[in-house]
């Protein structure tokens, strides 16, 4: 089995309060990237980031984008070597409900060896680990092995919509040889894990509109159609009984898994009861012909993030609503293309407009669903970084979740990729009590500067 | 045609600034029954109309009852002669969405002949009017041709809880030989009407609870179902497609009109394109083998009031929302019972849970139906009071709101009622820029001063 450098972990076992710190330190900026309130935040986590790359030895700056900049640093003192280009994101997701918070989102409480707080593991911890790996090798060495780029983004929870724009602009500052990504989970504690595919990722807004205002429904029902009855008929709509989505070219381009993926999926324990459980619901619900994991990892989803209209305070009170919106968004799997199920979702509902309210539906996002390649040397330097890392050789797992610019450096670099993320599956991103395992956030340092020394190198 | 004494029109004349004034007061105190932080100014608004009884003439106090205090005032100096039980309520709806009004809810503005305020005709002007009438009468006389008793509730709004037991307990304040409400509108500008049937009106809140939390909906999308979904197939559920209510047992007790009574609603000048243009909507919607007034005044409703459950910020925030909730209500008409809707549609829901959740059904709510007798004396004294006031006699119409005081008039008091109402359709109550149009409230002065006058006496 692969060894780490007894000085690199020796400088990791040192720091681990100082890393921490750092950490604390961003999380304490409210960078929300989908509240423009935060604006002025998210610009603050930008120079702090720079601030943290500089202080770990990288030649870093700002980069300014049509939207948030990018915090981005590099050491290039290693020629003829290959050069890994690290991404992260620093903008955090929305707090609420923020009475469900057990201490405050972004006052860091450190509680039975986890670190709480918004954007702990998703994905500021993440991007202290890449920060404290790189210090381990400079402050040790003096050097690193290979040449490092690092991005980080601040648009990743709104979908990124300026980082393809971004990629295009700063064309010398994004060339590379490979990607590495920590933005996920591993598939649970004590089970090292390496990601190979990631859902995409689009939203829509739909709003139905009724009365010009709200009315008494004492005096107007019974003439009026209600405009939350008729959105809980259009969202009734977009699905079968069976939790498929019945929106006519939804599926196109969904791929199905091999004989072989799916016995892979299957040697995986998953126990259904005990997730049900973990969740708080009764069961779990899905297509019932396929497994919690493939409708995870390999299924397309419809969801709905959002609904409100109408009365919602104590009491009641007695109104035809005027409006009622939606939010929605779709996980994306194999071939399905963005623009494409946004375009036939938005369709669909406009072509079952309920009589008596009228409908606009807003779309957005382009992320398109990835698969990395397994058998890239890069990915077996960190199969045996993380074995080095956590005892053992981690398992390959997809994921749910959507990082568009996981798709861009496919698409638009032809990069290979490395998906090395050690969140666990319980750190309540993007909910409330988000926390990083503080054995996943040393243990990930660990692994991340092993991976340094791991990937192949021009001399090797 | 019936003349109204000369005396009455000057002083409400004379007094037009003063009558308006006293309306702007009451309007001033934001006395919202749904909402409990608003009680100290429910309590605030009671005592003000007891000043304000007090004011006009009568011997005026405040009667406490398990909620929200009854402003009561009486005026008995006419032995043998009846006794007219006036009812109002000085409790308000909540205001918002604030952002629509024009001017402040709180702040009566008069713009174009009418006042705009929350309260303004529902009730606090309508109110007001008889007050006034009772300073007419006892300013320019000296005495009321009848015994007068006048009780303003405080919880009309929230479906008046605790207005039965406080029949019971003030078993001689409510003493009276007939029963005069004005809480209602009119058919339409010119149209003077009396209304003669009212809904009776329930309501629930079905919380459906999903994940313990707010689930990210990459890792979780496909294995949760989610709440917002389940609350839309539960709504959907209610009603067909043609908008009548699927819940078995939910018409029983509705009673079919009369062809005579059909024959007078078609009579009814009701343009249904117009209608909805002053609405907003693009059609009119419900039961399509019913007319609009028909469906009104005459069939029940199942309505969802408000709705929500998940993000509803700028941007997305891509979960599996933990909760949905939504708030319905239904009207009722002819002999349905209130308790027995209230069970059939707690049970339907709650017989159908969608998998993969749970499902709360609260209900509450007991506001009967009722009919009032067209052929009572103090029914034709307000036609005539009508025809003096207007210049046109009365047509007879229903109402598709529910007032639950006359409900219990009608069950627990057995007393005749008189609905006098002087509201437009389009006064925006239970909505933004409430507004009373001030001919309706200056005219609605002069008739219930001239009403006074029309009643039966012993004597004649």
């Amino acid at each position: 089995m692969t060894a780490i450098d007894p000085a690199l972990i020796a400088f990791c076992d040192r720091n681990e309060a100082s890393f921490l710190g750092e950490l604390e330190a961003l999380i304490a900026i409210p960078s929300i990237s989908a509240d423009p309130e935060h604006r002025s935040d998210v610009a603050r986590c930008c120079d702090r980031l720079v601030e943290c790359m500089a202080e770990a030895g990288l030649d870093a700056r700002r980069l300014e984008t049509g939207g948030n900049p990018l915090a981005y640093g590099e050491w290039l003192q290693a020629p003829g070597q290959p050069t890994v280009l690290v991404y992260g994101h620093y903008d955090v997701q929305p707090v609420d409900p923020i009475e469900l918070w057990r201490s405050p989102p972004f006052q860091a409480t450190v509680r039975d060896g986890k670190i709480f707080g918004r954007g702990a593991v998703d994905d500021k911890g993440q991007v202290v680990m890449h920060l404290a790996a790189v210090a381990a090798h400079l402050r040790t060495r003096g050097r690193l092995p290979i040449n490092l780029k690092m991005v980080v983004e601040g648009e990743e929870e709104i979908g990124s919509p300026n980082f393809d724009a971004a990629v295009q602009r700063y064309r010398s500052e994004f060339a590379a040889d490979v990607a590495v990504i920590s933005d996920t989970a591993v598939f649970a504690e004590d089970v090292p894990s390496l990601t190979t595919s990631l859902r995409g990722l689009v939203h829509w807004e739909i709003t139905v509109e009724g009365p010009a205002q709200d009315a008494h429904s004492g005096y107007y029902g019974g003439v009026l159609r209600n405009p939350l009855e008729a959105l809980a008929t259009i969202l009734a709509s977009l699905k079968d009984d069976g939790g498929r989505v019945a929106v006519p070219g939804f599926y196109d381009g969904v791929t199905e898994l091999s004989a072989e993926r799916l016995a892979e999926l299957d040697a995986l324990a998953y126990d259904e009861e005990r997730e049900a459980t973990l969740l708080g619901v009764p069961s779990l619900w899905g297509e019932s012909d396929r497994t919690p994991l493939e409708r995870m990892w390999f299924r397309p989803t419809l969801e709905c993030n959002g609904m409100w209209g109408g009365y919602s305070g104590p009491g009641s009170k007695t109104i035809v609503p005027s409006f009622a919106k939606a939010k929605l968004s779709a996980r994306l799997v194999g071939d399905q293309d963005p623009q494409h199920v946004r375009r036939v979702v938005t369709e669909f509902v406009e072509r079952n407009v309920p009589a008596g309210v009228r409908v606009h539906v807003a779309d957005g996002g382009a992320v398109r669903p990835i698969v990395v390649a397994r058998d890239h040397p890069a990915v077996a330097a960190a199969a045996r970084a993380m074995e080095a890392g956590f005892g053992r050789p981690p398992v390959f797992i997809g994921t749910g979740g959507s990082i568009g610019p996981v798709a861009t450096f496919d698409r638009e670099l032809g990069l290979p990729q490395v998906l090395i993320g050690l969140g666990l599956p319980d750190d309540n991103i993007h909910a409330p009590n988000e926390k990083f395992d503080l054995r996943q956030f040393f243990g990930g340092i660990k692994t991340i500067a092993a991976f340094y020394d791991e990937l192949p190198r021009a001399d090797a």
